[in-house]
């Protein structure tokens, strides 16, 4: 159906791009063949390291001409295959795009290269007083891949996911046309959305080669509250009474003991209390350290009401990198703990995350199988971990197969979705089939037509 | 090419509609030819109040079938005409659907039929003590037609758009299916955004029966500041200075003196000052008096040293009301002093303001015609209202076009959009196409016929 690339392409490729930015073959590092969980693996024939939107846009032109299955990646830290090259053909690697154009103090804006890592755009931010309030964990994951997903993070209960952040983007189209969507206004209401389109498409609808991003002005203080619980259940139970009073928390992250214990394994650092089997981190910033202590005291006030057996007050950077580094290493330390694992990323309405993560504690004793997971509690997105730990091949993909068949259908019960923040990409298309339904998918299916009529772009995503 | 509704369609309909909310031909007030200017007009075949998602979607079915164009609308008080049934056939009335269903204070969320009126949703909100953000100027627009155009309003600064408040959508397809969209849930990363797709479409994709919207706590106090300046051009200055402050004001709305006498006579009631020619109206909100006051004086400070003459601190509830409903009237106090005027809802980057409002003065004088405007400030949306003021018809619109053209290509100039908050509709279509091109018109074309195949659903707005 798609074309091979042959030496004619590789020729033609390296004329318009210089040659030490193209790899072909066995050229190409392993590390290309997958994302982050290998559930996913098939080799691009040619990997280009693009540096601008005319030269992505010359190649999607001739990759269009001639069928060759684009594929596009930034640094490949996804969950279910979206960057992954499974037709083969060319895979663009935009992490040499990776510049900060302009900062516009008057409008707010930032305006970034796809490649841009989250760490660097949080530091530079800072830098200038100023704050990009998505905050994944992954931070050295591109702005790109964030937008891509409609990455969530951390302070979304506060400040929302990236889309709320995505003002302007220049993209690409399969066919190498070069596209203006949105720009440095606050409001827009001129025809369909495109922007908000592209916005967690995964790449399957235009490649991403530059975005305004929304700013606010840094936070001055930001102080953390950790809350140890007897049991998952009164910790979780606790939340949305936090919800419900007047307290306005940046972050509501839920961790067991378990999955604590995994993090000082694998950082050889303490956490300052591992005796209770429940916290919630929280997290609370703003100008005035009276103001934001009125709002934690309240809240911790609230979380001892409903069973916290204490309060602790994180407000050294010491104290403060051992809690977050420990929070930032989760998916690391549990995938260090195990030989295989897949992942569910599903988000539930956030008074019902307590029944689903019991819901996964009887499936691991259904299943006898270890699923270790952490939450952001305060919008109800899980990270739930399935893993290996030696099964079988076969034994493993069948209770993964039947875990996975339960839990995407728990979350819909629950009146969730599929994906909170990480996407569809290869491995999650049946499940998101299931849920939404043919209608949805036929939609979807005409959209992708609208904008890829060849479908070459990162094909066989989402809803193909 | 469609087909004329005839007394079969009208037998069928009369037996799955009770007879009392079914009006046909000459029944049918005058009102529902048009919207709130009156540049598109044309009356519906059958107009029918529909009351829950079942009787839409069975009329939806007949009309699908029987290739009958529908048009949804709420409270008509739309400035472009997406609600008005440019092909005839039948116009669907949400504003019996005007119940509010549920609130979840658990998830913080708020489900409503369409029809609901965004001052009811206002009051009831806050009787709960919980706060719907968005805040356009027309209260007694549906819900269901804010979520259409995506409409903006005075808060928009500080808290986003009427986008970032929907969370889920029950929506009627062309064809009579009914689809779930999204739901309680904070983060959603499950496939195309088809729910962002449908904010912003006025009513083109699909027809909204049900929307959970996101609430907040219901801020404590609220407090507004006058602002008064010598001329236009120092008051929108000031804008990106209290912007790149660490000030978080809720609205900064910009007013002009011409503007506040019309609104004064309009109301017959006296606004608190009218000595200058410019004004900036800003209001605070939280939970603590000291924290706003910390705030506004800050601002208040920034203002003078920019070239307030004084700063009015509005806190009274009278005065507040004075100040408030007095912009609120702005639109209706315009079209008071005109027999006819249309309006360019275009948004520039903030930091451009005063200089297309100054634009609009120039072209003022070279069309010798009167063009009045006031603005959010705070994020770049401006209302521009052309007066015919008695003009010859022909005059008139050659006038109107020629203006027309001008401001679109500056607004395009400036890194603007055609619309902030108002949408195409209608009226606007040739100014989207110019502004977006061939290809984006082509995408959006691509999207509507996968939702609406037989183009029966509102045909002819935004991209057709």
């Amino acid at each position: 159906m798609y074309k091979k690339v042959d030496n004619k392409d590789i020729e033609y490729l390296k004329k318009v791009i210089p040659n030490d930015r193209i790899l072909v073959g066995d050229e190409i590092s392993e590390d290309f063949y997958h994302d982050e969980l290998s559930g996913t693996e098939h080799p691009p024939e040619v990997l280009i390291y693009v540096t601008s939107t005319e030269e992505t846009s010359v190649i999607m032109k001739y990759a269009y001409q001639n069928n060759i299955p684009v594929t596009a990646r930034g640094s490949g830290t996804g969950l279910v295959g979206s960057s992954v090259a499974v037709h083969g053909g060319i895979m663009l690697c935009t992490t040499m795009m990776n510049h900060i154009l302009e900062l516009d103090t008057e409008n707010l804006t930032v305006t970034v290269e796809p490649g841009v890592l989250l760490m660097e755009l949080a530091e530079f931010c800072e830098q200038n007083d100023l704050f990009y309030p998505p905050d994944p964990g992954e931070k050295s994951a591109t702005i790109g891949g964030n937008i891509s997903t409609n990455a969530g993070g951390m302070r979304a209960v506060k400040y929302g996911v990236t889309r709320d952040y995505v003002r302007g983007l220049t993209v690409v189209l399969p066919n190498g046309e070069i596209l203006e969507l949105g720009g440095k206004v606050v409001k827009n209401s001129s025809g369909y959305s495109l922007l908000n389109l592209i916005v967690g498409s995964e790449g399957t609808l235009a490649i991403i080669t530059k975005a305004v991003l929304k700013l606010i002005p840094l936070p001055a203080k930001s102080v953390s509250l950790l809350l140890p619980f007897e049991t998952m259940q009164a910790a979780l139970d606790t939340v949305p009474k936090i919800i419900t009073s007047k307290a306005n928390p940046t972050a509501i992250e839920y961790m067991s003991k378990e999955t604590i214990l995994f993090a000082e394994d694998y950082l050889s650092k303490k956490f300052p209390d591992t005796k209770y089997e429940a916290y919630l981190l929280l997290t609370f910033d703003g100008n005035h350290t009276d103001w934001i202590e009125a709002e934690y005291s309240n809240v911790a006030d609230i979380c001892i009401k409903n069973g916290a057996v204490d309060a602790y007050f994180i407000d050294t950077d010491e104290r403060k990198k051992s809690v977050w580094s420990a929070r930032g290493a989760f998916l690391e330390a549990i995938k260090a703990s195990t030989d295989e694992m897949d992942e569910c990323d599903v988000v539930v309405p956030r008074n019902r995350i307590a029944d689903y993560i019991l819901f996964t504690h009887d499936l691991a004793k259904e299943f006898n199988i270890r699923i270790p997971s952490f939450g952001h509690a305060g919008d109800g997105n899980l990270h739930i971990y399935i893993c290996r730990d030696g099964l079988e091949k076969d034994v493993w993909e069948e209770k993964l197969s039947n875990i996975f068949d339960k839990m995407y259908k728990k979350a819909e019960e629950f009146g969730g979705q599929v994906s909170g923040e990480h996407g569809i990409g290869f491995a999650k298309k049946g499940y998101l089939k299931n849920q939404l339904g043919e209608t949805q998918m036929q939609i979807m299916q005409g959209i992708k037509a609208a904008f890829d009529p060849k479908n070459i772009l990162n094909p066989d995503k989402i809803c193909r």
